[in-house]
């Protein structure tokens, strides 16, 4: 169902890969509630996905940009607006890649070269984006900018690695930066905290499947999917969340605020009932 | 601007008294959403405000009800259902009152009978209301449940008096019923956050017009507005937040991100350049 | 080992029952460190526990009081001043009891006189203590009081029921008279949220034992002790943490900025590969 | 007045370059209250301070290190250790600088060279000077690391600049380091979040002493001195607070949780006053 809630709003969407993306379906939502989008990722993103095909259903150009390159992004938002004959609505940012992850350093064996990368690519290229669109004006009054973020910003979870810092960053990023723009341009800047969502990448790791398992039972809703992120960037893009600036907004079926759920703890329990009859079989 | 995001919705608003009250701004951006409308508050707030002429612009029941007794609740939820032939699909809570502010009572010479009665009925009524509507399973499934609370929850104002702890309390309420409500009943109970309001009843009070203006000052967007908040519950009543649950929404122009803005720190200074020019003065 | 900081200090210590209580280690640990202690209990509690073995151990003087009472709380600070021959040091509330949890009331049935007084014991009375004593000017300049409080203030444990809700409360009071007892007296009041304690009470219970281990597994050094929490008292009661007011003080191994453990989640994870293979065998 | 706290303790102090430094009086006081200290700053602070007036009253080592360099934090962990006879009890990290406010360059116009350093120094050090130690098996177990921080991590304070992301990833890291650390040795790593200090450096910058002015009316304990910062590391450095690890501990008289104080509401309101007397001035 559509409301037409982004109607005449034009919008960039950065990280949009393949169906399962996050910013794919913010893309097609965008799209379906009457947004003009500029699509955007990296060179080698666009030939390893299937971007062509989203724009091509959603009517979208796609610009290519490296985000930690400010000249490119330059690029991106000067040809936007001459694409769009005017200035941008809303911009979406769901980019993150850990160097140290991908290379399997452990968060006590890091390489900081990678580290560096990791920000630039991860947190930075927020700041790099809103310096450049600020500079060239690119964003209209009142407009909005999201980045997608996940609560190991606040808590640690294991093997979340340096993104944690990452994460951080981009969430002060937004405060820092939001407090600037909102002041001189009434442009508001947030990010969005999602569940844990399985992306292709992520199908058939053990750790992440468990990991999104325990997050479903914590959140007395369930986790929240890439549509229902969808959904919310939408709300957040639109004229009805105009005084909503420097917030992290937590898209996750309640989990941030769950210490430990009735149906997480039943699935602990067995096993640790589990492991105490077997001490006490080898105790008798 | 209309977008029909509560098309075919049922609710009920409490805590409209007259055109001032944020209540009465979201009942109008609800029905302006496509919304049926109940309005409720106690009688001799019925009997102050003018509560009638909203009701009929905007084709409204009221069923009067004080909040703080389950009987009242049971009836107009029920009452409720009735009229909508139905369950209800959103609540607004927009509900306080300090019986101590009210009788000057500073914060350390608090009358604990005043206190028990402000809790019970700027807190409690509101668990009153969810429990009641749990056991009527007056709600629908996704349903969305949100009250308004203030900052001065997580820090301390002066001159807010105990309607801190009340905040404290709603909003505790929100996350404590949001988990059961969620797990059970997949409906999402949240907080908005707002910013300072000038109601009739605020006007003229130079502590608080003081407090709005350092509150403008400091927010990048300004203060949000009882119609910025009525955008906001609409957003959060449809369909397109409906992983959100058990969180507390800040609509306030960045004002709670906000340690020290450059617009507030200017008055603060000016102030303090003259104090010391004093100083020197008398010194001299 | 000990090391005098309380040295010449005197203190009151609500809440000490028996020796597995986190009041009664406060006490010991106080004493130890130079303090001169008075306890009190509800007149009842004195009867049940063995508050006798504790006075006479550390030579304390027990006065009883209802902390829900005013006059009590007033008898207590007059009686303790004389008999210290002067103003109090430092105070400790360790006070909690939810009736609708002992009646088996679940959170969504509620009894609301229950809850009336769960408020008033597990919250309230702080506020009458700390009203109580600002009006005796029964503290001394750069005094400190402390209260004890659990996570399920900020995020949701199954179970924990409403006093969530009056940990919220306590930890806002400490906050609104924190501010107001600095500002005028120099007075510091905080919270310690301490892990999860087994008391003669919870032993046995196989919610709260399975809760403890998640807990210890989720903490990467594992739950705070009662003696962990004494220890962090008087480094609260003592001169080296003047300035720290208003806070929420975290004694927990960590848990509290834990998402997810790499210990808690091999337990949780052997369950889910059971719970998997039984459904797989089924579907054999 | 001296407790021995610290006897026999062995740490490390970064940061030290006059008397007006934090990190100075931290090593006075860990000195004081039994401890033995290396000190330990760059080569061009060395000569620039007055670091070894500090040594020879301590008695204390100093050995030159570059934090954002690996080689030397080894080589400076190695040389402690050596000269210590053992492992290494408590470390401070008081180090920040950033690039982009020495070269005022403003927010909205970074270069990214300069705050890749500005991170590398402020934050990535501390992780550097955890790997290097785990490593190493340079610190105890149940051993203690403190790194200093500020609110700017959580809110934005016009004109900090880019020195709020690496206060948050350097809270990040104590988060994320933490849990590991804690997991595998015991050993606990917190942040301290100090308020506003005039070192030399600041001293007559205007909008540093009216910031500090508002900080001072807003705390209602005041503004936190760098000797109340000395004893509280002393106390997160002793065996009192074992279990408290991954916290940011906030040591400013109550500031971190004040919306409004009375005291800098008068200042403000004065010159809303004098503004508004103006304006009505001129109209008539």
């Amino acid at each position: 169902m559509a409301y037409n809630l982004l109607k005449g709003k034009k919008g960039i969407i950065f990280g949009a890969l393949n169906d399962a993306s996050i910013a794919w379906k913010v893309a097609e939502k965008a799209h379906e509630e009457g947004a003009e989008i500029v699509l955007t990722n990296t060179p080698m993103a666009l030939r390893m996905g299937e971007l062509d095909k989203l724009a091509e259903k959603i009517n979208a150009k796609i610009i290519p940009a490296d985000a930690s390159n400010v000249e490119d992004l330059e690029n991106l938002l000067k040809e936007s607006m001459a694409h769009f004959g005017g200035q941008i609505d809303f911009i979406l940012h769901s980019i993150g890649m850990s160097l140290n992850v991908r290379k399997k350093r452990p968060y006590d064996d890091l390489n900081y070269d990678y580290m560096m990368k990791t920000l630039d690519i991860s947190a930075i290229s927020f700041h790099k984006l809103l310096q450049s669109a600020r500079k060239l004006d690119a964003i209209v009054e009142w407009g909005s900018v999201v980045a997608l973020t996940y609560i190991a910003a606040q808590r640690t979870f294991y093997g979340y690695n340096e993104m944690a810092e990452a994460k951080s960053m981009l969430e002060s990023i937004a405060r820092s930066f939001g407090y600037i723009y909102g002041r001189d341009k009434k442009i508001r800047v947030n990010t969005i905290s999602q569940s844990p969502t399985l992306t292709t990448a992520g199908q058939g790791i053990k750790g992440l499947t468990d990991l999104l398992d325990f997050s479903e039972r914590m959140s007395p809703l369930g986790n929240a999917s890439a549509e229902d992120c969808a959904d919310y960037c939408t709300v957040m893009f639109s004229d009805l969340t105009r005084k909503v600036t420097m917030q992290n907004l937590f898209n996750d079926g309640g989990f941030s605020n769950v210490g430990m759920s009735w149906r997480a703890m039943n699935v602990y329990s067995t096993s640790l009932d589990d492991l105490k009859s077997n001490i006490n079989k080898i105790i008798d």
